[in-house]
Parts: C-alpha cells; structure tokens; sequence
C-alpha cells in the first residue's frame, strides 16, 4: 500500500486547531499564507510519496554496511538524499542569507513528518543536518556559518550530533572526550562516541560532526563541556572538502530496526575541529540543537504512525475473511476499535506537534519569553507523546494484521521495529517526562498553568455547542491542574520523577483532548466531530488514573529495595 | 544474563495464592505432594536454565531453513528437544497408560512457562505435541491412542495443529481442505495450510498433523469440519515411521520474530489422514487442543515477561552511568518505576494462569461443571493477558536497556520481537475478549458473578489487616460486576465486541489485585506485600477506564464509517 501524505489533515490542523494564523500574521513569517503552505505541504508530500517511501523496505533489507572501512549505503538512499536536497527540504527552515527557505518550524515540522513517514530511516539524515545548522545558525563564528551553513543547507555536505559515549549514556556530563588548543585557533579532538546516527555516508562530499568534548581547564560534569565542529574531511582554501581529518567510523550497531540509517561508533584521534559557541559553554549549544531534534523525533513518531496507521486500514479495508458477504475485516467491532483508536492518537500527537512548533515559530517572530515557555513545555510532550504514540499505533497496526502482522513482507512488522528507537534517542521518554515535571516547572509552574487556563477557557466557550464534550475537556483539565499543582508542591524531585511519565502522557490525554475539541467546534456534524467524541469518551477517561499514578510519590516505589525485585 | 528459573515463585503462588491443595488434595492428583511438586520444578527449571536458554540467540541468529525441500532446524535445537522429551516434559500430564506422568495441568503449565522464558522458538514444539497429545486423548479411537500416543508423549514423534487457510485466517468455518474416505477407513487430505508452527523438523522420526477438512457431505461452515490425523510418514505393520505421506512444506515465512521456530505452508495432496472424533465433529476435537494451547500460549506471554524482566534487572542492577558515585541505574525513580511496574504484572499474569491450571485441574479431578467453567472462563484472560504482559513486559524492558535496548546482541530487543506473535496466534487477542463477553457468558454470567463474589469475600475477610487495599479491590471488582451486568444485558453482540478488549483487561486486573492482596496476606510486612501496595494502588486504579471503555458500545464506534476513517 502506497504512502499518501495527508496534507489536508495539515491544513485543517493549522488553520482550525493549532492556530497557525498567528504566526502568519507576524512579519517574520508574513509569507506564510494558505496558498504557500498548500504549495509546500502538496510538493514534499508527493516527494515523500514518490521518492522516499519506495525506499522504506530496501533499507530494511540492504542495511548500510562498512566495506574495507568504507561506509556503503543502502540501494536508492544516494539518490534519496539528493530529491530531498534538490526540493530545498532539508533547508526549509533555515537561515535565508545561507540559502535557507526561513519558513516557519510549523511548516518544517509538517514536511519532517511526511518524509519520516515515507522512510524514517532516511529522514534521519535530513534531521541530523537541520539540527546542526540550526545550532551553528545560532552559536557559530561568521567564519564558521559562512563556510559551513550553505552547504548543509543545500544538502552538499550532512551533519551529525556526537554525544554519546559509552560509560556516560543519558549522563551527558560524564564524558571524557577531550579537546586541546593547537594554537592555531582550532583544537584536537580525542575520544569515542557511540549511537552516532547517519555518521557517514557515500552520497555528500563531507560530513560534519558536532562533537562535545572537555578542554583541559573544563570542570567535571556539564559545565566543562565545549562543542566543536569536526569535519571528515578538512575543508581547503577555497572552503571545498579537502585532505581527510583523524577520525573514523570504527563500526556500525545491529539494530531491531532503522537499519537503512547507520549508527556508527565514531573514534576521533586529535581530529581538527573549530569551538562553537563559547569554551565551556558546549550544553547550550548542544540544547538549541536537541530541543530541535526533540520536537523532530516527536514528529517522526508521528509520521510512523501515519504510515502504520494507512497501511493497517489499507488491510482491514481489502481483506475478506472466510463467509462475511462481501464484508472484509473492518466490519468486525474490534478492528473498527483499533483503526479508530489509531486515527485519534494519531491526530492528538500531530497537534501537539504542531501545537509546540507554532509556539516556536511565535517565540521566534516575537522574542516573547510566554511564547518561549510554551514551546519548552510543549517540546518534552511532543517528543515523548509523539514517539509513545508512534509505537503504539505501529503496534496495533501489526494486531489488524492478525497473522500476516508477524511476516515481515507485509511491511506492518517493520513499522514497528523502526520506530521503537524513537522512544529511546534525544532523551528517552522517561527523560523527556523528568524536564517536564522538574526544568519545565522551575518557572513555578507559570508555563503549565496558563496553558491550563486557555484549555479551560475554550472549553467554556465550546459548552453551548458541545456541552458534554466540553465538561469532559473541563473536569479533566481541572484534574491536572490538581495534580499539576501537586508536583509543585513536591520538594523532593523524587517524589516528582516518580510519576514524571505518567503525568506526562496525562498531560497529553487532556492536550489532545482540548484540541479534538477545537476540531470538532470546526466540523460540527461531520467526522472530526466523531473522532473528537470517540476521543473523549473512550481514550480521554485515562487520564484519570494516569494522574493517580502520578502523585504516588517515590516512597511507595523506593519501598521494594533492588534486593526485593530480584527476590 | 542467564536466566534463573523462579521457582520459589511458583512454589510460593502455588501454596498461597491460587489454591492448589484443593487439587493435591484430590484422588486424581494425590500424589502432588509438596516435595513432589519442589522436585519437578527444580529438575524443569535447571533443564531449563542449562540446556534451552543457550539456545535462545542461536535460533534468532540461525533461523530454520528449508534446504532443497528438507528442512532444517537451528543449531543445538535438536538437542534440545532430546533433553526435553528425556526429562518427560513432553508428557507430563499426559496419560499414565501410554506413559506419560499424569501429573496435574498446574504443573505442566509451570513447567511450560520456564521452558518458554528460556527459549520460546524450541518451547513451541512440546507445547504443539500436547496440544495433541490431549486431542488425542479424549477424541481418538483406541487404536490411533495406541500407536500414537505413546511415540508423542516420549518426543520420538512430534504434533502440530493444521487450522488457518489463506483465504479463511480467524474464521476457521470457511476453510476449503477436503478429505473424502478411501474406502479402507482412511482418508484422503487435500488442501493447502498456512501459519503452521514447527510444521517439520529434522530431529522427531515423525511429525504428525492434526488437520481440519471437510468430507463431500459437510454442511457449510464450522459443523461440517472434520479433524484428521496426518503423519508424514505412514506407520508400517510395526508402528514404526513407515514411507512418506503425500503431503509437505512448501515455505517458511520470514518473520518479525521466532526465527527458530519454522513457521510453514503445509500443502496436502490426497495425502492419507485417520478421522479423529465424530464425522463433522471436528470442531469440537479442536476446541480440547485450542484451550490446552491457549493457556499454553499465555504461559508463553508470562515466561518471556520473566525473560525479558530477569535480563531488565540485571542491566538496571549493573549499568553504572556517569558520575552518580557507587549507583547505576536503579537508583532513577524511572527505572524503578518500570521494573516495578513490570514484577507486579509478570506476578498478576502468571497468578491468573496458574488459577486458570488449578480449575482445569479440579475439572479434570472432579468433573465438576463449575469448575469446568471457572477454567472456561479464565482461559481467554490468561491468554490475552499473559501475551499482552509478556509484550508490555519486554517493551519495558527494551526501555530499561536505554539504547542498549535497541542493540540485537543484548537480547533485549529479541524478547520484544519474539513474544510479539503470542498476542495472535492461537486466536488473536481480539478473539479472546469476544469469547469472554459472548460464548463465556452464556451461561447468563453465573460463572463471572460467582468469581466476584469469591474475589469480594476474599477481599471482606482482608480488610481486619489490609483495609485500604481490601477496599481497593472490593471496590474496583464492585466496578467491574456493573461492567459484568452492562454486557449481559446488550442483546446486540456488537455492543459487547465493542468494548470487549478493555472489558478483559479490566478483569485481568482485577484479578491480579485479588492475587496480589492474597500474597500480601500470606506475607505482611515483606516484599510481596509492598509490591501488591504498588500493585493496587498504582496499577489497579487502570481498570475504571477500561470500564468506562467497555461501556461505550457500538453506537459511537461505527459513527465513524470506513470512508470516514479513510479521509
């Protein structure tokens, strides 16, 4: 079943439910106006249709591979690489002086959704290289921008994020890689990263790595960290990618799935690399470019539920089973339970996706810190609700399957094993909900609260057309506020991240539940008002027992000590 | 990790929580003594630990393979199945009179469920010998026991169950295989079956097919099936393994998982098959083995749950991360939280099979019907429940891992894709919640009601040293009889299929807190009453939700028509 990009869920999204208008409205992002939007939205999906998702199972089966240290691969992704880089869709949001689009996050995001939808394993790479440039955008020397920006942004050369090492994991202030001054301005940079995606490639001149690493003088922990810029290959005079540097891809992970993106173990022996943004300062760099990745991979969870979700109806759509007249498997309550239970997670996680990219492109447009805070708050949810949802709608789309689910021809298994990483890379999820109840609360909770407010207030407004929808939105709303209320109150963050994740995904019930609501006042009668319903009678009353979990606290956990689980 | 066997768990279900002195204590099973059942565990767990679990990577690693038509199995499989029909396990409740042990199915399921945490691909193959072995039992004439049983229960011969067409998958009363009579007393098998697990292998003489036909005069649909018995090779004048039968594999299928257990395409031609039971009295015969295997299935969710929560904890117990001086990872609320979480459940799942073991146990011992119907009814929830544990547990457990997880070589990610077929084989999930609220309820609910009514007693008599949690459980199964009674009076079934999955969610959890406050009984002050405090007090408060769920009906749900669900 072919990939459809759903470029009318978008615009009905964006003009009735996460309120794009504003950002249209600003005169950064003035250019904005529906016809664009149409225009660009119709033009990456048939990319994404026609280009990438034939790529999807290939990748799957010819996994990128080192030949005599030489990485290769997979059929058909050079040539990929280069559609998505000719469309200007690995620039869209960038920087125009550098040959970017500067068109709003929103935008990107939605472009960003449909590729990782058509062929995650190759949207990586445009997603690696967009965090970069956005982080060399906002923390490089001119020097480095006007040598390294247009060519990422065309697509010429790709870039990666290197943070990871071995005994540090998710403890990012652990590390040991080192750099040192060589007096010449640039610095050599030792160490070895792991989890390093798309660490290279046979289809860009040059690869691009940012690299964390401690300079002599950096203290332990986060605070000594720098970020570096170090190319594989050393650019030359006239700025193309010249002699190689010291480093090298030392081998490639076998992994469940994604097995078109290499993950590589990276060495750097005294590579030259240039300082991005100030010595010791390495972590906001690094955070500019994560809190992007961040809402990405919410996205590509999103898009991987998209694909999951088409192709499970696709099935239940076609497949005829034994004596029904005419009938195929859609007909049975239970199918029709999970399809419908797919499309309305599907279309929560997509708003609150968009929802937080809105809220960047006005954070950027206006330099108002209440837009700033909203898109930080959004941006753990989006990521850890996108990719949950991803992973729970691929998986039930193998259940529509039934037994064909578990072949791996029909394409339904691998949806499921691509997207699994999803939950883990740029912070796993339990990662994402412990910012979210401790970073994302420092303001006093401020942030959350007014976004409470405004969910409160439309749903007030919602009453006389949707009374039992609204009063649903309303109490649940009226629950996480208590609950929200009591994470603040919580001195110990234990007692916080004890039931970080569960107040997370309650946080996104009640989210998702305020924006079907926002679709259904805009489609009174027709189907997204089913949906809403659907949503809100059936998969909203979670949250109630989500935010019971919650404010457990961690004395109820701690009580069964490491010796007790393995008792 | 190497896998422990738990068997001071089941020793400690076994005597306090699901009751099984009520079956040592009958003449049936007089000799289960406690030293007896210490001794069975111990030997099948040590089996277990140092003959299956070393082959659980090379099956994912090598899978089977057909070559030039022949097939064959994974490396070190055919030893395994040596040591497993050597130790009895095979047998182990089957039949004293054609050698097996006779002993109870609480046991056997024991047993299975170690073997299946240690190596699911290769436990598959008793459990499908048993399946028939008990078919057999009950259905077959003397003379087909006689020959056949006795090579089944010792592991010379193997047993696989024929049911799923192409065209025909869950709705097994449209198949299309004939068999006409050769006028000898045998019959000629024609059709072509697929999903057929360990449909051959290279180390059992014979294999043998218990396959589902119709004769020239079977009416349409399921009452005009009849079940054969089909060897592969045809037993000479002395028993033995005689020439080759007309049938054979024509593929194996590429899975997402399981890739030691061939899954195969089995194609019949005119090959020459007994009658087993009554002439379109197939069904029936089907039914023994499908309970048998259904339960076998949840132990197989159960057992890999205990897998994949074994290796978890051992990760979380030694990943040290960063700079957190003497920890590792356990020490993060999250990740106690998760292992936790997945403990309590892997203790609900298997509490509810093996509770599911006892009532068979006592309805074998003592041909009471209400026993019969506590094991009919509490067959679809282990299933369901087991697998749906089993899948969440190793989810989990791929999370704990962090990016480890995602990595095949820490067996993490196997777990994950192995288990994943439980929740569809042997009937799909699906199918479990709607024999739940349909065919288990036909009784008007007596045997659901008279189960809460025992679950409210216990809970009655719990509250002088457990108030608050009695009160959870009598509360939240209080919730579920409401549910009991909303299904019961839906006279349209759609209404029932439409909330069926949650509504046996709901139930399974409800049992599991009735478990857990019975462990906490026989354990006050200890771990297993901390971990029911979390149980019941986290995990439990689920169920309304679900009930909620449960409740919607059809009405909402195909409010949103295929065309809908396709805009």
């Amino acid at each position: 079943m072919p990939y459809r990009a759903p470029v009318s869920d978008y615009e009905f999204l964006l003009r009735h439910v996460v309120g794009f208008d504003q950002v249209a409205a600003t005169d950064r992002f003035s250019e904005a106006s529906a016809d664009m939007v149409s225009a660009i939205l119709t033009e990456a999906g048939k990319m994404s249709e026609e280009v990438m998702a034939p790529l999807q199972r290939d990748g799957d089966l010819h996994p990128a591979w080192l030949e005599n240290g030489v990485l290769r691969t997979s059929p058909g992704y050079s040539a990929g690489w280069k559609a998505i880089a000719e469309g200007g869709w690995i620039g869209m949001s960038g920087n125009p002086e550098y040959g970017g689009m500067g068109l709003p996050m929103t935008l990107a995001t939605s472009v960003n959704e449909m590729m990782a939808a058509a062929c995650l394993s190759l949207q990586l790479a445009p997603l690696m290289s967009q965090g970069q440039i956005e982080a060399l955008d906002h923390h490089a020397s001119d020097e480095l921008k006007d040598l390294y920006l247009p060519k990422l942004i065309s697509g010429e050369w790709a870039g990666t994020m290197n943070l990871t090492e071995p005994q540090a994991g998710s403890d990012v202030g652990a590390l040991s890689s080192k750099a040192e001054a060589n007096g010449d301005g640039t610095y050599a940079v030792t160490g070895q990263k792991i989890f390093i995606s798309w660490g290279d490639n046979d289809f860009t001149e040059n690869v691009c790595h940012l690299v964390l690493a401690r300079l002599p003088d950096g203290v332990p922990g986060t605070k000594g960290i720098s970020l570096f810029l170090v190319p594989k290959r050393l650019p030359d005079e006239n700025g193309n990618a010249g002699v190689a540097n010291s480093l090298k891809v030392v081998s490639l992970e076998h992994k469940m799935g994604l097995h078109g993106s290499p993950t590589c173990v990276m060495q750097y022996d005294g590579a030259t690399g240039w300082l991005v943004g100030k010595e010791h300062g390495g972590m906001a760099a690094m955070f500019t470019m994560m809190n992007n990745a961040r809402l990405g991979v919410g996205g590509q969870g999103v898009g991987q539920a998209e694909g999951a979700y088409q192709q499970a109806l696709s099935y239940a759509l076609e497949r005829k089973q034994g004596n029904t007249p005419g009938g195929t498997i859609i007909d049975h309550a239970d199918v029709r339970r999970m399809l419908t239970t797919m499309k309305a997670d599907l279309f929560a996680a997509r708003a609150i996706m968009l929802a937080c990219a809105v809220a960047i492109d006005m954070q950027t447009a206006t330099n108002d810190a209440d837009w700033a805070a909203r898109a930080a708050l959004l941006t753990p949810i989006a990521k850890a609700f996108g990719t949950d949802v991803g992973i729970a709608v691929a998986e039930t789309g193998v259940q529509v399957h039934g037994g064909m689910g578990f072949i791996e021809e029909t394409g339904a298994a691998q949806f499921s094993r691509d997207v699994r990483v999803t939950a883990i890379y740029e912070g796993t999820n339990g990662i994402q909900a412990m910012d979210l109840v401790a970073r994302k609360m420092m303001d006093g909770g401020d942030a959350a609260l007014r976004l409470l407010d405004e969910i409160e207030g439309d749903a007030e407004r919602a009453r006389a057309s949707n009374p039992a929808m609204a009063e649903a939105v309303w109490q649940a709303t009226e629950s996480l506020r208590e609950s929200t209320e009591w994470m603040l109150a919580q001195g110990d963050m234990n007692d916080r991240f004890a039931g970080a994740v569960p107040y997370l995904r309650a946080f996104a019930r009640v989210l998702g539940a305020h924006f079907h609501l926002a679709a259904a006042q805009s489609d009174k009668g027709g189907a997204r008002e089913r949906l809403a319903r659907f949503y809100i009678t059936r998969m909203l009353p979670e949250h109630a027992s989500l935010l019971a979990q919650a404010q457990c606290g961690a004395e109820g956990l701690f009580a069964l000590s490491a010796d007790d689980l393995a008792a």
